[in-house]
Order: structure tokens, then C-alpha cells, then sequence
């Protein structure tokens, strides 16, 4: 199937199904989020409370592991949540956030990869070299180091992880062992707003949770948000310039998304 | 008195008090509920560390326990909390999010009832047919479970556990053992905005903080957050709305509540 | 250097060290902190584990510890950030919200002044007066308590704790033991939402993670919140002022800092 049949597809199946995205995730961001998946069209529930993982991530048709705010215990929850998860056949998400600063993040991601097997991972250039062993220029959570290896760093990551790999930075790369996209949409007003990275994330957890497939979700909620920010109104601040970011995340549909796309495949 | 008369001075006693509204919530919807809490005219703190519990409780009005992001340590806390209300006679209202999705939740909401005298409980449909032990058809935290037994349900939890019980969705329904009312406000565009219910508890709570009339507070809570549904701006999206709803509320008063409120007595 | 002088190079240098800012701090108001330190010109990390706390802080120009939903933990946390602060001569903001309202917060708060040596503290009267051992009117997180001693508590606070104090209300008080200014900016209409103290502190923390100038700093980071708040649009209520005041943060600058800061040097 043509990648337009499928993005056509995929909102459909999407608004059929209202996927239910358990998130754990950072308490910096976790309200953006929630607001994302109800305007892309799926429904948010956020819990972390060990004991209630199995249960709850049996009803979810998606997870979100985010570790921007993880401490002992979350980390603890996220590996039961994801272990459910992967035992059900329900697709995870990581967003290793600012993965490379700390060892208690490397460290957390590590077993996190090791225990579960994740659908996409989705992070910022430096992220995904933390992952990669290469060495990663971070400054905190956000990362400004670019370069033109990035595809590399993605295909490898991708076969080494076994999982689609999604980097986000001035291009967008999502690779799978063996297909390869760079996308090209967004605005650079995007980094003015915080969490837009988080916001991705969990769109990607809507998307597959709807089509249970990792490379297309991946495509798709990257290119939400980034469409989304080119198209939402800068002029008034970025305060009004994220609430127009998620009102018009509320009105994406198959049809904005394919004309606004734009996307080369690499491999 | 009538309910009229008993409205406009709700909103009097409120706007004189300022009742200082303590919450144990989720850290989803958090920030909504303190900007609610504030638009109505109250004041809200947010607090949830045990060894505090007493005496923060103790300066407050009112106390809102929310469990939607709830752990083993805030349940301690929420426990220690209400039993400090209930000695000093505060009331206390209960968000039981998405009680039925977990044991974890069942079970912590059985030690909250058991150990607590609640002024009123709000939830969804589902929520609330899990508190009557009726089966639930739970997704999550949302309910798009109706049908016509609503008000049935309601009465017998509220005879049943001795409070006010405010079951919302496309009617709401406020009762107690001898009063039962349907509210007929409200837009369907609030389900496209997490924490709509989130928020109408802890407006619940800024009222029955003033008030003390439990009955009274739980229709004003919901009734101010459903015509803020009414009135507020549709046309811009999701986030945008949300926006206006809190605007909104910051202008509700005794004047513009009678005349939207659409009410109905039962018995 | 004139004070003027002073302020246009302190924006100079923010835009050109774009300081980390890494904020221990509640979960209430935590994404708007994030928020307005983006809008400075500054970037903000929210981690609270304790066991990253040497690695993250190390990687900060600055960091702001805010007790306002505070627990054991983090505490513990806050305690380890500081002293690694300290160690490393990254200056360090302290907000205790509500510190008067609990033994819990008072102590967490003693603990933090034994073991931390901060730049700056900012809070409103009745912690400041807490802080200085005075009786104070609390009522929860918020502080109506008014009096013409403002200028006595925050001078002797600052010589007895050796550092820059804050103190907002009506109007704000920014001494050192040597040095005591005066501003006169801001609208009443700041009180109406949930976050401007907080959000003046993690202002503060970006202007000194540039500046290493706590008083500048002080002056700064409670002269954006308060301009803002003159600037930004009232008209359409609580929610859109808020949104409008960090837009109008996301324009501040040293030329319009200049033309609208009412400033007054005491001693």
C-alpha cells in the first residue's frame, strides 16, 4: 500500500477505534499531553501506581513511557507497566528525555530496554547518541547539537534496538531496520514551548494505538506536531502560540495531513 | 427557602469567605483546579505530604480528594487528611477518577469510604455504578456508558452511603437519601478537554467551603463548569475552549448562575 | 555601574549564555514555570530523583528549590541539589511556599537554610515574616497580610540569612544586607491566578543563572512578572491573562524592562 493510502487509513482507523493511551510520564508536560491525544482523537489516562499496572495497562491499546520527571518509583512502574504491556501485545513508546544527563537516566533507560520491547522510541539528536554509545553534546533536556550524521545514528539505533527509531531535531528522521524516512515540516518556534517532544510522544502512543504500526505512528504524530507548528499563529506569543498548536492538533485529520506533508524516503 | 434565593446567596457567602479549598489531586488536571478554584472566588492550596495533613487541614475550608494519579503515599496521606476534616468539621468531596479500571483504585476507595464521612461524591456513570457494585463498562477514566437508570443508581448510593452523590454526564444528577435534582446544562465539547470533571469537583469544593450545604454545592459546582460549557467559545478548539471555560467561571455570580441553571427536582 | 546599565547588560548576557535552569519545584504550577523561563530566554529542567541530583545540578547555570507540594523525598533532594549547588558556585533561588503553614514546612525549611547557602529568597509577606520568626497571617499559600514594615522584615532577614530577600505583595521589597530597593510595578489582577510567585521565582533563577548578580537578579526576575502583569490583557479573564502574561514575558527585553521598571533605592 502507498504511504498515502495508509496516513488516509490511519485516521480512520484512528477515529473508529479511540485508542485508550496509558501514559507514565513527566508531571512537567503530563497536561499538554492528556489535551494532545483528546484533540488528535484518542482518549488519555495517566497512572503510576506499581500495583495498579497490570491492570490498567490491560486496558489500554497503547503506553507512553516518558522520563522526564522519573524517579525509583516510576521507573519501577514503568518496567511492570511495559513488561504487561509487551505480554499483551500492546504497543510501548519511550521518550528517553535528557537520557544522557544522568547516570540515574542511563541507567533507568538501560533497563527499561532491556526488559521491554518497545515499539518506537522517539528523542532528540542527543538522545538518541546517548543510545547509539555515541557521544552526546546535551545541554539538559533539549539538545541543539546537529550535524549530518543522523541517518546513520537512526538506521543503526533502529537495528541495534530492533524498534522503530524516531529522532526529532531541524529534520525529522524514523527508521526501522529497514526503511528509512526523513520529514520535513515544523517551525522553529516549536522549541520556544515547552514539551513539544513529550507532545509528539504521546501522539505517536494515539496513532499506534489505533493501527499497530510503529512506522506509520511514528510518521504521523511527528508530523502532527510539526505541521501543526507551522500552521498555528506565532504573531500573539508563545503562550497563544502553543494553545493554537493543540487547537489545531484538534482539527487534523487524513486529508490536512497529506497535503501538508512532507516526507522523503531515505531507504 | 428556595433554590433561587438559596443560589444568589451561595454566591455571597462565597464571595465574603473566600474559602481556602485544600486538594489532594491528580498532577494532570492540577493546575486547572487551582485556576477554577480562584475564578469561582475561593482559594486553593494543594498539598499531599502526610506528616503535613493535620495541620494544613486544619487551616482549610475544605478538602478535595482526587485519585486520579494516586499512589500508596497519597492514599496514606488523603486518609490522614479526611479524618483531620472530619473531626474538625470540614467536608470533604471525593473525585473517585476511574475507580472501577483497578483494584489498586476499588480498594482505596473502600479505605477512603470506610474511613471517611464524605459531604459529596462526584464522578462519571461508570464511576459511580462501581461505587453501587453494579457493573461498569469502564474505558479508563471516561465513561461514555448511558443509559436510564441514573437516577436510581444515584439515590441508592446516596442513601447507601449516608452523602450527596453528583453522578455527571449527558444529564447530571444530584442527590441525597431525601432530595434528588437533574441538572440540564452542560456541552458535549467538554468531554474534549481533560479535567472538565476534575474541575468541577474542586469548584465543588470552593462552594460547599463557603456554604457547608452540601446539596446546594455539588449543583453549583457542576452547574458553574456546565454553563461555562454553554457559554464559552467553541469556535477556535480544544485548548482555546479550555481557556474560555476558566475565563468564564471568573465571571459566573448568583445572577448569571439563575439565569442558566436548568434544574430539575425529582423528589 | 548605574543600575540602568546594569539591567540592559544583564539582558545582554542572558541571551547569551541561555542559562540551564534546573528547578526542584510542585507540580501545580511546574509547566507555566517551565513556560516563562523559555520566554526569558532561558531553558528549564524539572528533575527531583534524588539519586541524579550531583549529575543534573552540575550540568545547571542555576537552580530554584520550591516547596509548594513538598514531601519527605523531595526534600531530601532539594537538601542534596543545594549543597552540589554550593560545592559547584551555581547560585541557588529558594521560594518556601506556604512555609508558615505547617511544622512540616518550617523544619523542611530550616533544614534547607542550615545546609544551603542561597543567592536569593523570594516569598510574600507572611513567609518572609515566618522566615524572620515574626508572627505571621497565613492563610494557606496565598498572603493578604499588609503592613508598612515591609522594608524592617526584609532588611533584617537578608543580614540574619546572608543573602538576597524578596518580598512581594503590594509593593515588592528586594534587599541585601547593604542595599534595599523598592519597585512599584504590577496589577492586581496577578493574585487571580494560580503561579505569578512562583513563576517570579524561576524568572529570578534564570536572570541569575546568566548574571550572577542576586540583587539585579531579584529585581529582574520580579520586575518581568510585574510589567507583564501591567501589559497583559485583563480583558477577557483570568485564563487569557495568564496566557497573555508569559506571551508579553516572551517580549521582555532591556529596552522595555527600562522604560517601564518603577524602581527605588531605600538605602
Amino acid at each position: 500500500m502507498q504511504i498515502e493510502a495508509k496516513i488516509k487509513e490511519a485516521f480512520e482507523i484512528l477515529e473508529k477505534r479511540v485508542p485508550l493511551v496509558h501514559h507514565i510520564t513527566n508531571y512537567v508536560t503530563v497536561n499538554d499531553c492528556a489535551n494532545v491525544v483528546l484533540a488528535i482523537g484518542a482518549s488519555p489516562i495517566m497512572a503510576d501506581e506499581e500495583s495498579e499496572m497490570e491492570e490498567m495497562v490491560s486496558l489500554a491499546d497503547a503506553l507512553v513511557l516518558n522520563i522526564g520527571t522519573a524517579n525509583e518509583r516510576t521507573i519501577a512502574s514503568m518496567l511492570k507497566a511495559g513488561s504487561v504491556a509487551n505480554a499483551k501485545n500492546i504497543p510501548v513508546v519511550l521518550d528517553p528525555v535528557g537520557v544522557g544527563a544522568t547516570t540515574f537516566r542511563r541507567e533507568s533507560t538501560q533497563k527499561l530496554l532491556d526488559a521491554i520491547a518497545f515499539s518506537v522510541i522517539r528523542g532528540n539528536r542527543a538522545e538518541m547518541k546517548t543510545l547509539a554509545g555515541r557521544e552526546a553534546k546535551s545541554s539538559g533536556v533539549d539538545s541543539r547539537d546537529e550535524g549530518d550524521d543522523g541517518i546513520n545514528i537512526t538506521q543503526d539505533l533502529a537495528q541495534k534496538l530492533g524498534c522503530v527509531i524516531a529522532m526529532t531535531g531541524k529534520e525529522d528522521i524514523v527508521c526501522h531496520a529497514k526503511e528509512c524516512y526523513t520529514l520535513h515540516n515544523g517551525d522553529k518556534a516549536l522549541q520556544n514551548v515547552t514539551g513539544t517532544g513529550c507532545m509528539s510522544s504521546a501522539l505517536i502512543g494515539g496513532f499506534v494505538g489505533a493501527t499497530h504500526d510503529p512506522l506509520l505512528s511514528a510518521i504521523l504524530g511527528i508530523s502532527t506536531m510539526a505541521i501543526a507548528g507551522e500552521i498555528a499563529d506565532k504573531s500573539k506569543g508563545i503562550s497563544s502560540f502553543k494553545m493554537a498548536l493543540i487547537d489545531t492538533i484538534g482539527v487534523m485529520n487524513g486529508s490536512l495531513m497529506l497535503e501538508k506533508i512532507e516526507i522523503k524516503q531515505i531507504f
